[in-house]
């Protein structure tokens, strides 16, 4: 492993986290409590958070290795906010397998998520020790994680409505998905001593990138090749799931038009093809719309990192590029 | 309010408290999430965990007010448990009103009971802010929260078995109950600057004094009067939840009369009656076995406290006799 500032790859990387998640599993009795927690960080998952975590703090140090335990905090919390988020949903399935609540139970599903944010709290105040930072970790992470509970929220208010606006629809995916990006940046930078201008600058870049993905995520959802993406094509409209497409596209028709479109959308059953979705979306632009607004979000990502003083981050950028392009 | 070290007494702490967490309720955005988390903190209860933290700070300090914050964070703690048991348990009321999950729905308690729980560090994190004491206020938290959760997850499972151990027993509400006791009292003690073998023989004796408020309060269920208890008498009987009573019985008979015990305990429907099982236990000198049990906790606990130098703990004392008699 070479050590020098801002040139570590993800794949190094994401290879020391997976390392250090495994041999830090939680063991404890009873055992019915942790081995859903084992099981969730085992899924696998691409350790994205994680790895943006150790990024940030190269950007500063060299060695990333007391960085660790804050990209298991960050981890935990991802799996925290799967568990729970997977019975609210009812998903049977997590990456391909029976999802925590399917395998053990709703009932351990809670209590193992409760544990997972539990122990991230406990993870950020051993990470803080080093240079007294425990505290001021756990401050932004509380903030961070209320609004991804308002987020979580948000979303299942929104999906019970026709026709929630584009301002509501930014809003919620930037506090569920966006700002736990941000976090992520921001954590490894104040562990490496950033100053405090720096890590707001990178922790405004990671939500403004997690912005640019999810918006270019709802975008390949439906445009994208299953190839390119691993899902099937246009699932969002298959289960009548309102992404920033359907706000858009919404949000630019005439009152009669848009009834016509939310028949389509909402059509159930083997009746139900994408086609006339598609058809609304290109008539519109709305397709080429989507991919400029997550490109700009993209951007000014990148210009909030070329303002930091002093730092080379040009792997982290590249990393992020790859993730929006989802070449990984 | 007079502010002699010690001398505060339970009501006028309790009053305190009521107007601190009033005037402190969580409001954002959507209130589809705030609103469950208003809801549970409006339904009463006796605030016996801000109460403790209030006099724990008060042995050493005379004026209250800036334990308030961590008096509110273990109550918030105390309704995110509650919030989270309900939906385990499918019980439909609290405190004789609806349950958060019938109320508002099983995924808004989910979620609304994350959010007390993130609450709750954030406010630990701001009360131990005066004397730098954030991180390790968090770091008992944490360690006590999980600790929670394993006597959740034991509670659960042991209700699946038809004989666990007296030791199980007792590890299990441990855990449930007593140590969030024993963790109010730590924070109270290390936020008024105690030493901390000061705080931790208060914690200890915190735990102790759960543990024996527990197997009373088991006892009271069987043998209390309503009068006296506010719960119908022999509850747990009818209910065939195993409660200290139970498990001690059982490890007493032979094999052939514990299964016949067990019927009697277990048999369902209106032909149950609590008769032959106050039977079995007084025959057996249970009822006497559990109060004696109880009581031997609770003086350990107020050895505890009295070996506690330079302080007057007697109001507290007298607070939590009567909480073991249930006399308020």
């Amino acid at each position: 492993m070479h050590l020098d500032r801002g040139q570590q790859e993800y794949g190094t990387l994401a290879a020391l986290f997976e390392e250090y998640l495994q041999s830090h599993q939680p063991f404890g009795k009873p055992d019915s409590l942790y081995s859903p927690m084992r099981y969730i960080n085992e899924l696998g998952g691409k350790r994205i958070r994680p790895a943006l975590v150790l990024m940030a703090y190269n950007l500063w140090s060299e060695d990333v290795t007391p960085a660790l335990p804050a990209a298991l905090a960050v981890e935990y919390f991802h799996h925290f906010s799967l568990v729970h988020d997977d019975i609210m949903d009812e998903a049977p399935l997590r990456r391909g397998k029976p999802s925590v609540h399917e395998k053990f139970g709703r009932n351990e599903a809670i209590l193992s998520g409760d544990a997972l944010l539990i122990r991230c709290f406990d993870l950020l105040l051993e990470a803080g020790k080093r240079n007294g930072s425990s505290a001021e970790l756990c401050s932004f992470m509380c903030r961070v994680a209320l609004e991804i509970c308002e987020g979580q929220q948000m979303d299942m208010d929104l999906e019970k409505r026709i026709s929630p606006t584009e301002t509501e629809y930014l809003e919620m995916i930037r506090k569920k998905t966006a700002c736990l990006f941000g976090l992520s940046l921001r954590l490894g930078a104040m562990l490496s001593g950033s100053s405090s201008t720096d890590s707001e600058l990178l922790a405004e870049a990671g939500e403004l990138m997690g912005l640019g993905f999810q918006i270019q995520d709802d975008y390949l959802d439906v445009f994208g090749e299953t190839a390119q993406t691993g899902k099937q094509k246009g699932g969002d409209i298959l289960q009548g799931k309102k992404n920033y497409l359907y706000v858009r596209t919404h949000h630019t028709l005439a009152p009669s038009a848009q009834s016509e479109f939310a028949d389509q959308y909402f059509k159930a059953g083997r009746e139900k093809v994408i086609e006339p979705v598609l058809d609304f979306y290109r008539e519109k632009g709305i397709d080429q719309y989507a991919r400029n607004v997550a490109e700009k979000y993209f951007q000014t990502g990148v210009e909030k990192i070329n303002a930091i003083d002093g730092v080379d981050g040009k792997t982290l950028v590249s990393f992020l590029e790859k993730l929006m392009q989802r070449k990984h």
